[in-house]
């Protein structure tokens, strides 16, 4: 889906060159047919499971949308994740709203959409009780539970350890179940847990899996019909070239525990999965252009995107492939390290990088920037937000305008007294 | 500015009680009185000083204008920057356009609005150069000379260390001084550096002026005359309760050095500053409510913004004192940690505050969020950003409203063979 022609990274079949003439720097680029790829090696290696996309991972409502088309559903976070997941077409049905801090105002949103809940703690479960009985309604919920798993994975991003902040202690996960058994106006129909992000080795997959089957024993004989149990999604993408694990390497090692553990239980419970990186991940490339290069302490090239636009490397220590996309026929040369216009000493993209010689006015396209990419950008130094382009073959649409400076302003007021 | 009033938490004289029952939560609230001291602390310590208002710190227009009504100049680092910097009020003359990584479209931009440059590399010279020809203009330029000083902050923070992005690299400013004075249209006249942010300690100040006088002397024989040392900004601010230096230590120890240190010189050199945290950073609280307690691994705290709303704590793991707004009068009696709605273990705003009992619906507020606050906020997880709230007295004024749903998909566009 990204190959080189005449020297030049292309998008499918569309030229990046081209792309940055056209509609300028920075841009994140999409691949439509990357994406579609990954949605249908999901479908074949979960032919019976409840798909549900983790819409924090890129909410651009195209992307949404496609994976809308496809019969996923989403895990949404937010009431502004909910009413994006609704816009994109995914069904009532299919949602999936977690969170750990959901305000009332959300809370009655989710109920008025009808979707399912997973409750985080016994203070939100009083509050969808509450709620929910004023407005005459039954609330389908799952707990999230902590099954205390250690995902191997970088500690911002590892959320199922009994230190994180997110679900139930395991310790009284029964205990909260038997309370919400009482409430008339919840009923609990499944069990949710998730790990992290980014995770290599699917054994911790199968530990969490096991874990949420032998609490499913036990809610079972509180009366409650298990209808699924949601793993949750973290499954790793390969951002270095060392390899990560397919959708069919996770069912190939999820799949087998789960049909065979589920004899134990009376209920018929489906497998939910929340994947999100592992979907939109390796779909786009950060296209960003070169204002200078200096020889100092390093060889520093100056480009018009930082950690505005993608903070993974200043926040996780993140590792992104990188490539001059009007050079890709060319040798690597020199040693360069590609930093931002923030001004932050840790505004650097990728470091110590053998590339071909790089000058102002090339291109550097940031492979893999399809997942925590635009969701988290800012305008931090007064910078707009840059535009998304979806690619589909030849064509190419624009699927976010490019702020400008106005935006910036958009929603300031200055107060009378100060004209 | 801030006080208490029956066990309420008062920005002057306005109840952050009443204020979350009128706009909701989460809110920025801006003390004007604050800003207005901070901004005479500086005025005192430093009477003939051109004080260059770091932007980058606090962009609110309303924020801006009370500083450039006081006669401030600006330090801007991109053209969104610039454009906010002459929106709020500051003088072309008085505005230094900073940045490592400057697009030709900025450099226009800049020449256009007349404003001096720091130039960061000979790239970025000879883009000068060039723009200026064709319009016929001569722009006046300071090199950002990278003196090699360790400041003792945090490292993604430190600025001016050898191995830094910033400025031309120590051995070789002269060299670039010497380039500049050979280009009709740029005209080199002054200097500058910034050693980084959050900087307690006066001495690398002192030592990084020590060095531009040294490099002045050495300029000022390839016939320059030198009009300004810019000694950046980056004085810390008393976020712990430890004590940080004030405007006026700091000038004790800096005018002496300057004013002594003149005498080497023919020219008659302006000393520049660029502080940001020390005029904005303690004006502000970030008011936030509780949507959830959970007793867990520790008593988290579940409060309405994370770190799409304040980044400091997770990505420099900074220290904000909290307090419970509507129980001032309180004793502390539990440990508390104060965590975001964020879908990711990092997002703990504070970790193990002794605190009255906090119960849902208690408001939380994060004091010292008025520099790198609202600034470096996102929409991550859907989140809509929240408002600023600007109090003088007993009357209060929102400078930015609270962005609904609809904004996290304004500028977001579905192609029609999605539809």
């Amino acid at each position: 889906m990204f190959k080189v022609i005449d020297g030049v990274l292309h998008v499918e079949d569309v030229s990046v060159v081209e792309l940055a003439e056209e509609l300028g720097t920075p841009l994140y680029i999409t691949s439509k047919a990357k994406l579609e790829e990954n949605i249908e090696a999901y479908k074949r290696a979960f032919p019976d499971a409840e798909i549900l996309y983790a819409v924090k991972a890129n909410n651009n409502l195209a992307i949404m949308r496609i994976i809308a088309k496809h019969g996923f559903g989403a895990d949404v976070f937010s009431g502004g994740e909910l009413y994006m997941a609704r816009l994109a077409g995914f069904p009532s049905n299919k949602l999936l709203f977690n969170g750990n801090s959901k305000s009332d105002e959300e809370i009655e949103m989710g109920i008025d959409c009808n979707v399912k809940f997973s409750v985080d703690s016994l203070d939100e479960l009083y509050t969808i009780q509450k709620i929910a009985e004023k407005k005459g309604k039954i609330v389908e919920i799952a707990f999230r539970v902590n099954p205390d798993i250690d995902p191997k994975t970088h500690p911002k991003i590892a959320t199922g350890l009994k230190t994180s902040k997110f679900g139930i202690p395991w310790d009284i996960a029964l205990e909260a179940y038997k309370k919400a058994v009482e409430l008339p106006n919840v009923k609990p129909v499944g069990i949710h847990c998730h790990i992290g992000s980014q995770i290599k080795e699917i054994d911790p997959f199968v530990e969490a899996l096991n874990r949420l089957f032998d609490l499913a024993v036990e809610i079972e004989k509180l009366g409650v019909e298990i209808r699924f149990l949601d793993i949750g999604g973290g499954l790793a993408i390969d951002y270095t070239g060392e390899g990560a694990p397919t959708p069919q390497d996770f069912a190939n090692e999820i799949l087998p525990v789960f049909n065979e553990r589920k004899k134990e239980l009376n209920s018929d419970p489906k497998l939910y999965l929340e994947p999100g990186r592992s979907l939109v991940g390796n779909t786009t490339i950060l296209l960003t252009k070169v204002n200078a290069v200096k020889k100092a302490y390093k060889n520093f090239v100056a480009v018009d995107a930082g950690f505005n636009l993608l903070i993974r490397p200043v926040l996780y220590n993140a590792y992104h492939r990188v490539a001059v996309a009007n050079k890709m026929d060319k040798e690597a040369e020199e040693t360069y390290t590609i930093v931002g216009p923030i001004c932050e000493s840790g505004d650097i993209l990728a470091e110590d990088r053998k590339l071909p010689k790089v000058e102002k006015g090339d291109l550097i396209a940031i492979f893999d920037t399809g997942a925590y990419g635009f969701v988290m950008s800012s305008q931090y130094n007064g910078r707009p937000r840059c535009a998304e382009v979806l690619v589909d073959g030849s064509r190419w649409y624009v699927v976010r305008e490019r702020e400008s400076y106005g935006d910036l302003i958009y929603k300031q007021r200055i107060p009378d007294f100060l004209l």
